[in-house]
């Protein structure tokens, strides 16, 4: 299975299309994290509205609760959520450090305890791949070890050397034939190490590569260097996943380096903290600035919310904690990224790209 | 102005029209609750697409917040929330005396703190009057006193006479024709008050009359002994408004007796709280009965919940604590409050309101 077209490049920004199970995606793209089986305060009907191709759901979220057995039952995610265009999945490796009281990694998998209950499990490569099959993920992610930031180089060769063994062992147990699998590209902030990582992913052969553990606590400069180096080695005629990252100039930065794919809980997470992405640059809703404002959150946007509300009223929902403020603030940010994403696809066929990374720059440095 | 048209009765239960300034509102109706300018967890096109005609606002709440500065800035209510329906408000007595630190009445009126930030307000029936006519409410509330249940008789008095007082000063202080404005009957469970509060705000005169000071912890039989009392005395030809009254059983019984309109917090805050109203009776979404239940909430709602999710997810949703998960629990209990009180009209027109009432009675009552 070959899911990717390379439509047209524009410098290094590459538009791309992908094919999945579920229905085509547009690249470059940004998808909605979904963690727990919902884009935190929306309905896919919202999603829909701000044209969501792919959301991103969180294997090791979803593992805990509702757990296999109900996702079994409902015969996937798509069916359980009602979502019914393509979601990509991450292995669960991520949260386990982040979130779960990781007991110790071992060759053969992370054993783990919930952040929930404490109740122990082991996760494999082996059944992060069973898991995210069952889930039945349009694109599902290998099984790797998440170093710290910073980090040591023999520690970040040896994860990585023992992320590229998991690597070989999701390739192996990988049975459905329709669902892509992405390998990810570790190494931490060792060029050498992501090189060696990026090659030894393309010799076991991925529907597409990821970047992983980036967006730790580095500098941008850090992240953009990394960035070129796996995309000077990641084959040209496959999507390439930059995972987790990040504001809108990271997302742009991104592209300009040839990433086609992203994925961050910031647009949600800020929505629901009271900060803003619009043309305008950032807003912080709260200001006072805003109490007797009638003007939108964005006059550039088409979101419901800003076709409807004023700031102050925006203002005022938030202040009084309602939750439908909450839901607007989320939806306008989601619109947002995906406004533009879609310029950045407008630009690159239009070969402008350079100009509006210029305009973000400009924009975003402020 | 006299809004109202009784188009039809079936025993004691009127089918009618209200024409106020912001449309056309059929009762009898339910209207929901939007406290501090939004209906909690939902956007004017949601209450919209479940065939909200009116919705109540909290003037204790919009004095508060936004502040009557802010309301003044986007002349009215409507035009701050964007909802360009009916809207009902309450006078603020209600919340003063469940929320604020009630410092002293007095026959000028209600001396309160806020309960907020403890600052001090003095609500007399005059600024009731001015604040809601600067929100713009289609329907307005006098200021009247609530007394605690139980309550002796000689406070029963003295504070239903003190009402009747406000009830003539209010009436006095309204300007704006185009505004109704609703006298509110009380006189705690003593029907002879009852009677005589409402011929005093009968002989002054208003576009319709709520019966006030019930539900709040009387029995049934006593909520309805005294609803008939007041429905009995109040005129034929206006309508009658049961104050935040109550479960859909309240509901069906109150039009037995000859109310028009109600509101209530309930669907909002058991949506919220897990518990959902349904064709086949209470549901509560936390049982584990419904953790495999591919099944709609509600097999006779049309509502966006019960038209796309089953049980087994919105029970997941509400248990991870999704927000998406609230809007939804919510959604759906406003939209059976408003079918039900279609229902209930179309039974009056077919006069066959009787059977209704006892299949509600045999619903609700197991």
């Amino acid at each position: 299975m070959k899911p990717f077209n390379l439509l047209k490049t524009d410098g290094k920004a590459r538009r791309g299309r992908l094919t999945l199970k579920h229905g085509v995606v547009e690249t470059p793209i940004f998808m909605p994290v979904g963690t727990v089986g919902s884009v935190k305060t929306l309905t896919p009907s919202d999603l829909k509205d701000v044209n969501a191709q792919i959301i991103l759901g969180n294997t090791y979220h979803l593992f805990l609760r509702p757990g296999m057995e109900v996702i079994e039952h409902f015969e996937g995610l798509h069916n359980f959520i009602k979502w019914d265009r393509p979601i990509l999945t991450d292995s669960g490796g991520f949260q386990i450090f982040s979130l779960g009281k990781l007991n110790k990694i071992v060759e053969d998998g992370a054993h783990f305890a919930s952040h929930l209950d404490g109740s122990k499990f082991v996760l494999t490569p082996e059944l992060a791949v069973k898991i995210q099959e069952t889930i039945g993920s349009d694109i599902h992610m290998v099984l790797d070890e998440c170093t710290a930031f910073p980090c040591e180089e023999d520690v970040a060769r040896k994860s990585m050397e023992r992320s590229m063994r998991w690597a070989k062992r999701c390739r192996d147990a990988k049975v459905k034939p329709d669902l892509c699998q992405f390998g990810i590209v570790q190494g931490s902030m060792y060029p050498h190490l992501r090189r060696e990582s990026a090659k030894a992913l393309m010799e076991i052969g991925f529907e597409g590569y990821a970047i992983g553990g980036l967006s730790v606590g580095e500098t941008k400069s850090h992240m953009h260097e990394i960035t070129d180096v796996c995309c000077d080695v990641l084959p040209r005629d496959q999507p390439r996943y930059l995972m987790g990252v990040g504001t809108p100039l990271d997302i742009i930065e991104g592209v300009s380096r040839g990433v086609d794919m992203f994925d961050c809980v910031m647009p949600t997470r800020n929505g629901r903290n009271g900060t803003l992405f619009t043309s305008l640059g950032r807003v912080n809703i709260k200001n006072l600035a805003h109490r007797l404002d009638d003007s939108p959150l964005d006059p550039a946007c088409a979101c419901y919310t800003c076709k409807t509300f004023s700031r102050g009223y925006l203002r005022h929902l938030f202040l009084t904690g309602e939750i439908t403020g909450l839901r607007l603030l989320s939806l306008h940010n989601i619109a947002y990224y995906l406004k533009l994403t879609e310029d950045i696809r407008d630009a690159i066929e239009a070969g402008t790209f350079a100009d509006l990374l210029a305009y973000h720059r400009g924009l975003w440095d402020k």
